[in-house]
């Protein structure tokens, strides 16, 4: 079980966050490719062109499955990082706010991200690489904290290998 | 050549800095796939157990290549972003100062990030390894500015896919 592999750590990085620490996962070859197999169960990868990354954790397990399936990766960062024209999506975190920035592309993509809290971020960077010109075919977590949200994905609940 | 698509951006993120976009690399998987096999041109992977990927485009690099020769991935994260206890290392940028954070662990490991500018990302990250537990068998970057910086590995200078 991935979950087995997954710390908890109360408290982080804000009292009354727990904190879901994945680099027991990351860092056993096994259990990172088992993790990137998971996280791609329930979708068509022929139809993926790109794996979009959410910075930062985001970057590594979508660039991880990029590079397991041959695809292009495309990162979605934090505000700043990218030099203009970028297109921008503000949204709320479970703690605090952020923005996220794109520049303009075009492909058919996965958008990959780490943990699905409030909803918050994915839904921003869905919005956004839309605007930025790409086709969203689907997205993935490799952590859903289901009772934070209820976020749909073509009517279901985002599946994910580990879920709280 | 890899260069080539590499886009320079002229004033960013500061005035006189010049920004080298490698979103086109990462976007193309054949060029993905060449820069990851270009990176470890001088590495014996075989005595590689896991990777260590600097925050955060180390890890979009680094991850490609875990997930390319089977290797665990161990992120090396700006300050603040990994729960105690943290080895911590200090170190001027080409532009600022900044933290890198890292947890204990063990392991023979290659450091990767995308650019080696003045060297004091790299120095201090390997000097965050060492002081973790890990054992630096190796460093690699996707550009090095060797105009920049004099940084030595092994009495060589950091070899890299492309070179300012």
């Amino acid at each position: 079980m991935l979950k087995n592999h997954v710390i908890d750590t109360p408290d982080f990085p804000k009292p009354g966050v727990m904190f879901r620490d994945i680099s027991p996962i990351l860092a056993d070859p096994q259990l990172l490719a088992e993790a990137c197999d998971a996280m791609i169960a329930h979708v068509e990868m022929s139809e993926i062109d790109k794996i979009v990354g959410i910075e930062s954790r985001g970057f590594i397990l979508g660039a991880a499955i990029a590079a397991r399936h041959a695809k292009g990766f495309v990162p979605l960062r934090k505000a700043g990082k990218l030099p203009p024209p970028v297109e921008r999506a503000a949204y709320k975190l479970e703690y605090g706010e952020a923005s996220l920035e794109m520049r303009a592309g075009q492909g058919r993509v996965l958008i990959v991200d780490d943990v699905l809290a409030t909803g918050g971020t994915l839904e921003a960077a869905i919005d956004l690489c839309q605007r930025s010109g790409y086709e969203v075919k689907n997205v993935t977590v490799l952590i859903n904290l289901s009772f934070l949200n209820d976020m749909k994905w073509r009517g279901e609940k985002i599946p994910a290998p580990i879920v709280y």
